[in-house]
């Protein structure tokens, strides 16, 4: 009894000190070491093992130590107790041990044959971190970030094409993925390396489904680096961002999928009721989002008359703005919806909108620090990768089934890049060459999403042997592939226009375009399609006014009978003509000009000699304004501008 | 059976798809109110109210709302289990129930009478969040911030005086808290109020250590917005600061402190023991975090000839900034010692050494995120504090207890401000006037860091009496205290000189002081003590050229023999004639030109049209620079430049 006690004091000795810091730390120590090798790396332009890999890398290293140097230190874990009081489960369970009662909660539910030694290891405990976790908190800024950086122009003008991959390509990848897996499963349990479990063919697409999100970050940063060529740049950008979003909830709505009788016999009804879900959820995650950024644009534009604007304080405008995106995610999440999709669609919108009230200052922090937790969160997302294949407790290995993945990935990638963008190149004018379709078909590396939505559910041992084969899946594409990225590019001759790295080369082409406007606008017109014309129109002439500072006045674009609601409604700041008169003192150069008029400007503009010239388009295009073309130009003339020269994605 | 499977599954579903993020989305929902509220508080210069006790006043409504409206799920909860198998209780428990197995995570032990109907309820559970995220995410940040932003001149100016409040006063405060606690228990126990437990006399030292952490949050806040007196904002903000470091190492060792035999007695041993566990710990933590802080700046000097620099790379280095001072508290944490303390001396010294070395980007980047990551932390931690009086489970509302802590707070906050002041008023040339005392006596608020301290155990019932009073002080401080400081400002006449808030006017004070030099060297050389100004000299001579960019070449204050070490070690940047030649397309502009110069600048310095003056005395700095002390008139002159128009603290 004595000794007892004394065992529990010192365990809450043990809690009162250092509870978490060394798991913690353990993460800082990879991520410093990370860092340091990337910019080992940046100083030997050494680009066969990217960031990513190497964090992966170190990850891997640090697991085997913890698997294999720390020893369980409870002598009790690893036993199963019966208590035949319980009938369920619950989430909080106190038990009365020699006279203290003691308070746990649930974890999870595990399958008895996973009940192992290792089972109790507190330190591997700590170590495999909650999925959601990753899923609230590392996600959500790495979305985000990819959506409010999005290059808006090259996304329009190849919206056709994206949608397609992103669509129509994961559907096929899932299909073919599920399908060569389904044949593998039948073909192991035929020679008997596979007991006969439940695995359906609901699982096999359940499977290709989470292997069809493609990865954007590895082989983006790659491209950013070697300024790869804008198109190729924003066709993958937008397919593997936009993939991601469709994996994701195809996955969800597979899991939802359940036939009322046979499960491996096809129900009609089930299977519209997923394609049901599927839109819904899709359609709901996108309607969250954007009204998330709709609310934080309308709040940062208020302009009520005894109001100080929320742009003097830029720290309330920088956590109002950081708060109401993650509130979208949330949200999304806990109304059942898709929380990527909705933080996607977010970013997007706040960049389209939001971005053009805030001040200078708040356009540079939040610019600042979502790149910033991105970077970071991708780094610990990389990291723990490696962690999990050594931390992980419940592997399954079945090389057949890996091979299988293996072939199926492969199989998928390519039937839904080919045929897609032969067909897709009858309707493009500028046609997808090639070399770019082959660089397309060797960047689908698995990544974080795939990985997270494996980990989402390791319950059952169809779903452990799955995770086992995506984490492997991952290392194998990035280090191979991401590594394989910039030999690629060479063997394929693939030239290098930038990405929108370096401003003066980019103002300088763009200053060449410039002179031939006609044949600038002529393209814009002929490859975006009459929807989004249509869309733009609208935008430009009743959305930006209400929500942002730019476009023209509402009482221009509205019929006559609402100009006192349109009075109301309109900036005073999107009165072109009255800025002489009574504004002047606040816009004090050309640039500010320039940013009441600018259409959208996805990144922080700093004031540059270009602005001349680009005030100069910029009232051309209010005069054009309702053609809602001008702003492609405007916006142009400020993705020129932009000022990256952080040398990270 | 069949009805357990479905309830199992629609608890796994549940589980995959909204965990966490609903309680996460009610924070979000919290903070973006408080935020609101903020900004319309500003609006109408309202003071009363402060944004901490805003977020505060949000988060008790929603606990209360929490409480009352969801109802507890699990039926079987509060229900406590017998296990005659198990003896003690493991991290890690495996339960068999109805052929499936359940894991359980331990989580905390409870006496049997908090098993209350309460204890259940998940939505409960989940508000009241683990203290470690509290310690080791929450609070860092801030302390952190704390010390990034010192503002060094006035600071050392005060060191005697701010030492004497923060080691002696919370001494004196311990103490005193203690006694009269001590007094009111027994007194309760007399009059059959409270019932025999083991409520010793530590244990009252122990809330006493946990009380005498002050707030520097609220007040500061405030006095930053109405430009302060900046000797009186010095000492506030030096004292609760270190103060907050001494009371967190004295809990630390009160709760250590465990004499043999008689927990009542005196015994000798034990209290030397724990005075040298306090000053041991105390040493470490500054070790450790000034130690973290070297490394830091040694990696930003770094100058390999193959080697880009890092600060080429404003990511990277923002990041292993970032991620080297968190793990200086989490080291220190890890090693048992105190991580609050570390990560305060960590700020100190990074914001001394490592931002001087810092890319312009990086040192805007680093400001501002830990500005705004304070920014949250902070409003996170009070709305925080609001839940937690109604979403903790086990309070034990005492009012005589409670009423006695606020007589001991009063007479211990007392009996350390006046009698510390008149004894350093004796030794001070500018004495400590009257009214400030008042001040300081005014505004010994409780915040994060006593609930911290006090939320860290919670296992035994005098614990949870001490939380719930700790608790009820935060709230009654910060609400009264905090609200009054406006008119307790007014009323005791204390004058507003700015406390850098405007860099115009500030500039023309310093102007004036400028002209007479000498006085102001006079001051300063008398008021700091013959220790500090050898430290300064060595600093200056020795440490800044060592690992920044600034101060004298090494090779002109070293011994001559040292000579070819000293070259290797100092930058190339650091010798003043040489700028001229090699260097000049690096630097661009008199400012920058100026910081290859300055001593020290806590605050990143914008463009203004001040360099020149600035410039002079860089110069100067250098030819006066072995007495160590033109360092201050440098950094008075950065103070005044500096461009904190951010209304937040």
């Amino acid at each position: 009894m004595e000794k007892l006690k004394k065992y529990i004091s010192v365990k809450d000795e043990d809690h009162f000190y250092h509870q978490g810091a060394v798991e913690l730390l353990i993460f800082n120590f990879l991520l410093i070491l990370t860092i340091l090798t990337i910019w080992l790396f940046k100083n030997h332009r050494f680009r066969f093992l990217h960031e990513t890999g190497g964090a992966m890398l170190y990850g891997l290293v640090m697991g085997l130590i913890i698997r294999y140097v720390t020893k369980s230190p409870d002598v009790e874990s690893g036993t199963v107790y019966e208590c035949e009081k319980l009938k369920s489960g619950p989430s909080t369970l106190l038990i009365n041990i020699t006279n203290q009662v003691y308070e746990y909660q649930y974890k999870r539910e595990i399958s008895n044959h996973n009940v192992n030694g290792h089972q109790g290891n507190a330190m591997l405990q700590k170590m495999t971190f909650d999925p959601s976790i990753f899923f609230n908190i590392l996600l959500p800024p790495i979305i985000f970030h990819a959506g409010y950086s999005l290059k808006k122009r090259h996304f329009f003008r190849n919206l056709g094409s994206i949608l397609t991959y992103a669509f129509l390509g994961t559907a096929i990848s899932c299909i073919v993925i599920g399908l060569i897996m389904y044949g593998f499963v039948k073909a192991m349990v035929h020679i008997g390396q596979l007991e006969q479990w439940e695995f359906h063919f609901t699982d096999c697409l359940f499977f290709g489904s989470l292997m069809s999100a493609t990865d954007p970050v590895t082989v983006l940063a790659i491209f950013h680096e070697l300024n790869v060529d804008t198109d190729l740049y924003t066709l993958l950008f937008g397919e593997s961002v936009l993939n991601d979003a469709v994996a994701i909830v195809l996955t969800h709505s597979i899991s939802i999928y359940s036939p009322k009788e046979n499960p491996n016999a096809f129900d009609a009804a089930a299977f519209f009721q997923s394609v049901g879900n599927f839109l819904g959820i899709f359609a709901g995650s996108f309607a969250m989002g954007s009204s998330y950024a709709v609310v934080t644009a309308l709040i940062s534009f208020m302009h009520l008359t005894k109001f100080t604007k929320l742009c003097e304080f830029p720290m309330l405008e920088t956590g109002l703005f950081f708060l109401l995106s993650w509130s979208a995610f949330l949200s999304a999440e806990a109304a059942g919806l898709t929380g990527i999709v909705a933080v996607l669609f977010c970013g997007v919108t706040q960049a389209h909108y939001t971005y053009n009230n805030l001040s200078p200052d708040s356009r540079m922090r939040t610019k600042q620090l979502f790149e910033f937790m991105n970077f970071l969160a991708e780094n610990v997302i990389f990291c723990y990768m490696g962690l999990a294949l050594f931390t992980f407790q419940n592997h399954i290995f079945n090389p057949l089934f890996i091979f299988g993945a293996l072939v199926a990935v492969f199989v998928a990638r390519a039937s839904n890049i080919y045929p897609l963008s032969f067909l897709l190149n009858l309707g493009r004018k500028q046609k997808i060459p090639r070399t770019f379709q082959h660089m397309m078909m060797f960047s689908g590396l698995r990544g974080a999403i795939a990985f997270a939505l494996a980990i989402r559910d390791t319950g059952s041992q169809p779903k452990q042997m799955m995770f086992t084969t995506a984490l492997l899946m991952v290392f194998f594409t990035v280090w191979v592939f991401g590594g394989g990225t910039t030999p690629m590019l060479t063997w394929l001759q693939i030239r290098s226009v930038l990405v929108g790295v370096d401003p003066d080369e980019d103002l300088k082409a763009r200053a060449a375009s410039q002179s031939a406007p006609n044949l600038d606008k002529n393209t814009t017109k002929a490859e975006s399609a009459w929807l989004f014309r249509i869309w733009y129109g609208f935008d430009h002439k009743y959305l930006k006014p209400l929500l942002t500072h730019a476009g023209p006045p509402l009482t221009s674009t509205l019929p006559e009978w609402c100009n006192p609601v349109a009075r109301l409604l309109t900036s005073p700041r999107a009165y072109g003509d009255q800025l002489k008169d009574g504004d002047t003192d606040y816009i004090i150069n050309n640039d500010e000009l320039t940013k009441n008029y600018e259409s959208s400007a996805p990144i922080p503009v700093p004031a540059q000699d270009s602005t001349a010239s680009t005030q100069a388009t910029g009232k051309e295009d209010i005069q054009e304004g309702d053609l809602g073309l001008g702003g492609y130009k405007l916006q142009l003339q400020h993705t020129a501008g932009q000022p990256q020269k952080n040398s990270l994605a």
